[in-house]
């Protein structure tokens, strides 16, 4: 990459987290507007009339960008879901279920309302796999919360609660992976509805 | 198409089955050789020594030679699984955990030991949908039968066994979807002994 690739502009000289901030917004939502694959770092330079030299002091690569704008969006999702784990006053069987269709409908939400938005996370879990991985571990974590709650409480009948809860995790892959989201709507399947059914039921919670 | 592409060869004049099958087996012998994207219907007439005229006269398209593919090898594997499904002698949770086990290693089978194959299973699952959802469905059916007759002799506890029957298909999509094992095979995740004793418990049988 050339050193002197143009004049710095007046936001050239700081190597500050508010820039680093702006790369991500920028490229977000050109990301959203003309989707990742056609997005380069040359369009989020432009966007931010800044130059790419300067965009790569903060992102080696475009895949770099990504992941940091694809954990942005994750975090996101997991705050509101962290926020529904510990809700206080549900019973857990409530809270799980609630957890679940939560994040059913958040996922979901990111793919029909955002299409172009699934390009960009198809290409964060194909390439970024480790930051899909850190998102399955924690999303394991927050339902093994519940989990160990509902088995303290005589709720569940559980052994091993992490267990249990990468058995939910799993289980519950259809309604949560962007991927099997597309390819599963129009597939008869079990409704979100049975499935939390079951799910409870494989807790031991009788059926209603 | 061109009508006169060749001057037919001997094997050009029939438009018997066996013609339609050794297409099939030539294509599949170059998926597996050379891969899905790489064949061209031209290379498969070659193969047979045929025009490739001859061979769009039993099949409009490659994609259409893929399906066909794609149900013979689907096929193989449903005969393989109906049987465990019918197996007599075994309890129904015997036969459950029997035929979720041998779809997860069939599956698996075919992506570790036939890389190539695997592109073609990739193709198939988006450009051939229907393929791959009237084969869920018949996978959907198989595991109703079982969940059923457990549900007779008092080993289940189910309200309507065709929806636990797409839970626990759809519960199981980790293990036998081409895409997702490749993607999860170094996830942490629950073992396969986990996920079917935690299948088994949402179908009310008590942990061992």
């Amino acid at each position: 990459m050339s050193q002197a690739f143009a004049e710095p502009g007046p936001r050239e000289r700081d190597g500050s987290p508010e820039t680093r901030c702006s790369i991500l917004v920028a490229a977000e939502r050109l990301f959203r507007e003309i989707g990742y694959r056609k997005t380069t770092v040359a369009d989020i330079a432009r966007a931010l009339r800044m130059s790419p030299a300067n965009v790569y002091r903060f992102f080696e690569s475009k895949k770099a960008i990504n992941e940091a704008v694809a954990e942005r969006l994750i975090g996101e999702l997991e705050t509101q879901l962290a926020a529904v784990a510990d809700r206080p006053g549900l019973a857990a069987a409530e809270r799980l279920g609630l957890f679940l269709r939560t994040m059913s409908r958040l996922n979901t939400e990111h793919l029909t309302t955002e299409r172009r938005m699934f390009e960009m996370v198809e290409v964060a879990m194909t390439e970024s796999w480790e930051v899909v991985h850190h998102h399955i571990e924690r999303i394991d974590r927050m339902i093994c919360r519940i989990v160990a709650d509902g088995a303290a409480s005589g709720e569940f009948v559980v052994d091993d609660p992490l267990v249990a809860a990468r058995c939910i995790h799993s289980a519950f892959v259809r309604f949560c992976h962007p991927a099997l989201i597309a390819q599963c709507a129009d597939e008869p399947g079990p409704s979100l509805d049975d499935m939390v059914a079951f799910l409870l039921r494989g807790l031991g919670v009788k059926a209603a």
